[in-house]
């Protein structure tokens, strides 16, 4: 059975926007402050050194009852037997990943156009990510972000359960999340935050309000 | 059962010493010149991409009998069934390679210094690389290489069969061969050849003569 998980606040690490601080206490300090999904991304780190950090991470999580995405990498992530994974639309092909990682994982894809959505309203995915919301020095090679608009149709048209990710921070999270998407993924709002614990607690309190005005 | 393999004369392929050429035609050259095992080495391409250029080169190589090594990416490995992976000492290590992978893929190692060849010897891997033999700008880090004395002690205290890498040509790879390596990997005197056809007929020529020679 694939873990069950949240969407409302999700971490995707990045080593080079995390101010020389090693990621495990990043992850440490934002599952306190409340973050209730990881994503670990690494672009430059050597295989057998992003096994080893994703390993640590997992053990941390585990104990927490955080789930473990891993970004684009399927081989780190059946190496370290993580919850799931997370692909761009260069990563793996969505079909191939979950040949290879079988029925119990997460697979999270990105969307970054409304036509990339027949595709995976019909995919055997679990969520989808829409990708950048407001542009974002993280994401150089996407010129525009989708916006509040366009987040809100791809996120109302998705059979899947949605997380807006790209630029998003305390002064923009209610309005992304008044958008419809089930949560918010964040960068440097917490990686790069001094206080990674205060600046996670700070959008999983937001985020607990506007989630429970729009059940009123 | 792990696919037989020659090492010979073994193609490590690099897109950046390939004058801007496809890698499938440079591969297609160097098998016809008479390269007996080719390994996919990607260390910048997206992974979509790196699937497709190996599933393509995976085709070719099948219909003549050349295994297909992938170089550190087991993900890629399984999604194209290739014929196994090569490790360097910072990829995946080769016990979670084979957990991964099953007993019928070859995995190669690469050792760079003798104390490495203790774990080399008791592991269930088919070949290993000894890397650098001569300094090459293609492995930057690596400041000296094992030159053709240290290449000899690895290549003769090795359980496995052995191929030797780094900065070898048609003007040293009889050198090289008589350390008693069991075939020689090359980059750039086949990809950055302007006839990577010529090129490799040329080496796979000299290393049949030495070959001869030894066995009389």
């Amino acid at each position: 059975m694939r873990k069950p998980f949240k969407l409302d606040l999700y971490l995707v690490t990045d080593r080079d926007l995390s101010l020389g601080r090693p990621l495990r206490e990043i992850v440490e300090k934002a599952v306190k402050g409340g973050v209730t999904m990881v994503q670990l991304r690494e672009k430059s780190a050597s295989t057998r050194d992003f096994i080893q950090e994703a390993l640590e991470i997992k053990s941390f999580l585990r104990h927490h009852g955080i789930p473990l995405v891993i970004n684009d990498r399927v081989d780190v992530a059946l190496a370290i037997d993580a919850d799931g994974v997370h692909l761009g639309q260069s990563d793996m092909h969505w079909e191939m990943a979950r040949r290879l990682l079988g029925p119990d994982k997460i697979i999270g894809l990105s969307i970054e156009k409304e036509k990339q959505l027949k595709e995976a309203n019909e995919a055997d995915i679990d969520y989808i990510g829409i990708s950048p919301v407001f542009t974002t020095p993280t994401k150089k090679e996407l010129e525009k972000g989708l916006g509040l608009k366009g987040t809100s149709e791809i996120a109302h048209n998705s059979k899947h359960l949605s997380v807006a990710i790209g630029g998003i921070n305390l002064s923009n999270v209610t309005d992304v999340l008044r958008t419809g998407t089930n949560g918010v993924s964040v960068v440097s709002a917490i990686c790069s935050a001094e206080d990674a614990e205060a600046a996670a607690r700070a959008l999983a309190e937001v985020i607990k309000q506007v989630k429970q005005e729009s059940r009123l």
